[in-house]
């Protein structure tokens, strides 16, 4: 089932960049307006297909004065960075069912610089994120549906998910590996599955993972291999616990001419190792293991990290006790 | 062609631990006796079937001055530690082509606590390699050879270095990942590969896989998936630059419940969190991709790091220059 080798080029292959708004979870959001102008300039050499800004998030329910700007995604301030984004590069910005106020603000595509609108729910609120899409739709942008936390759900309520997404308008559905649980096997089957319905329905895929395991990457390319063709990723894999499938990893493996990841490397050493020295935190570290091997939200471990704790053993327990 | 999916329990599998052998690249061999010790009993209680203790290095070749003790791994230091080494756990010592005096330091085994002797060369010694099997096989010992390298070799050469090997007594073959250049689709090829030999042959095949691209464990465990019986990891991944696969993701992932990754927690909590803040260095970094990709010997990357430097893409157009 593989679609092609290490030296093909797919033409369906679409890098999403999203560490604005997965990183954003590590430092609420406070980017520098020099970060972000930096980081869309040097995605935009890179190549990248894609970059997501943020969330659209409902001001009646966070507070502008805790989160920096990128929780909101107003159109104004994406402006002052991409002007009217006259590139080849796509602006998404991500809308979750439950904390967006999406009728109110979410407008026409016409008076927005962003392109793409990706819609993160759960299973259990699928209903709120069709309506969702068919908005995002009617306001004329593409869409995508993030279905969360799957690896807690049953294989049937998965296939009824998607079978409900399939009827709906939107572009792409992404596989999400929100726990980091999923191994390079799992992640093939899986892709064998959403696929049965992508194809029915004609949508493409993508896939979104987290490194608890240290396994984001390997699976990003493995569901490459096996037919997704969005593929999300973070500069130095900015994002929430463990972070996400890097992208100096990612746009290295690549063969399409078209990517380069020497601008990448020019974000992290003028940017993000600056990050990381004033103390934001995210990367693989030894707790994400254990979440990730019991299948459990990384919150556990992030706080485990945040005390400085070091006694793994103990974490263990209390992740049983948890069950 | 896989064999057993994620609940199996396969019988065939052997764990190794190569934490101070592959982990005393990165402190000249310089444990306490204390971490020896307690890693001892860790790997025991954690059902580790095989530890391998370090080198044996000719001390005419390298001073002992220099080195700690577990880069020559005397009998008598071994026993030091593990006594006549009652146990199910069967201890092993690498002996590299060139640098081992072996005729002379190599003696029957019914005088040494040491099971299994691993031969590690690279294409262009094998001969060199399978005397030394021969000699190690007629001293009563397991062995293994280790084929470094191979991702620098030809397809052709591989294969006839295999036909070679096969025609030896050795137990078990190894691929060996030595720049960490391979990804998981070259992985389940390469196995495909050696195991059109070790079925010929009625060889085992191991997996000696480093971390440089964040692959260490994807690869491992993906080669398992397709027949690979000898699972090399060390304990937090120490292990030269990027390190190795981790003890505590991989004993974390095997079903068979006579594995228990608690101890490996124990050993991390009490030894390795010390060590790392001691100075000693090891594992993932951004450096790593850069040689992993262009598949290059990491030394390059290793003294990047130790100079503090983060001027990524000037790395990168040395190591373009290199070529």
């Amino acid at each position: 089932m593989s679609k092609g080798n290490l030296l093909s080029v797919r033409e369906d292959v679409q890098v999403l960049d999203a560490t604005l708004r997965d990183g954003g979870l590590c430092n609420d959001f406070f980017f520098t307006d020099e970060f972000v102008r930096d980081l869309y300039n040097n995605n935009l050499e890179a190549g990248v297909d894609y970059m997501e800004f943020g969330y659209k998030a409902s001001k009646k329910m966070f507070s502008p004065e805790k989160f920096g700007k990128w929780k909101f995604c107003d159109d104004e301030d994406i402006r002052s960075i991409v002007g009217d984004n006259d590139t080849e590069m796509k602006i998404a910005v991500m809308a979750d069912v439950g904390r967006c106020d999406y009728k109110r603000d979410i407008r026409p595509r016409e008076e927005s610089p962003v392109d793409m609108v990706r819609i993160a729910t759960y299973i259990d609120t699928i209903r709120h994120a069709t309506a969702m899409i068919d908005h995002c739709h009617k306001m004329g942008y593409e869409t995508a549906i993030n279905i969360m936390a799957v690896s807690k759900n049953r294989t049937e309520d998965i296939r009824a998910a998607l079978d409900i997404f399939g009827q709906t308008p939107v572009d792409v559905i992404y596989l999400v590996d929100s726990y980091g649980s999923f191994y390079p096997e799992q992640i093939r089957d899986f892709t064998q599955l959403y696929l049965e319905y992508a194809e029915k329905y004609d949508k493409k895929l993508g896939i979104h993972s987290h490194n608890n395991q240290s396994l984001a990457f390997a699976n990003t390319i493995d569901a490459l291999k096996e037919g997704v063709s969005f593929l999300d990723c973070t500069v130095m894999g900015m994002g929430r616990g463990a972070g996400n499938c890097r992208s100096e990893l990612l746009l290295g493996f690549l063969k399409n001419p078209k990517y380069m990841v020497e601008p990448i490397f020019d974000q992290i050493q003028n940017h993000m190792v600056k990050l990381k020295q004033d103390g934001v935190r995210w990367g693989f570290d030894i707790p994400y293991i254990l979440t990730g091997q019991r299948n459990s939200h990384p919150r556990t471990a992030i706080e485990f990290i945040k005390q400085g704790r070091t006694d793994y053993n103990n974490l263990r327990l209390e992740l049983l006790d948890m069950e």
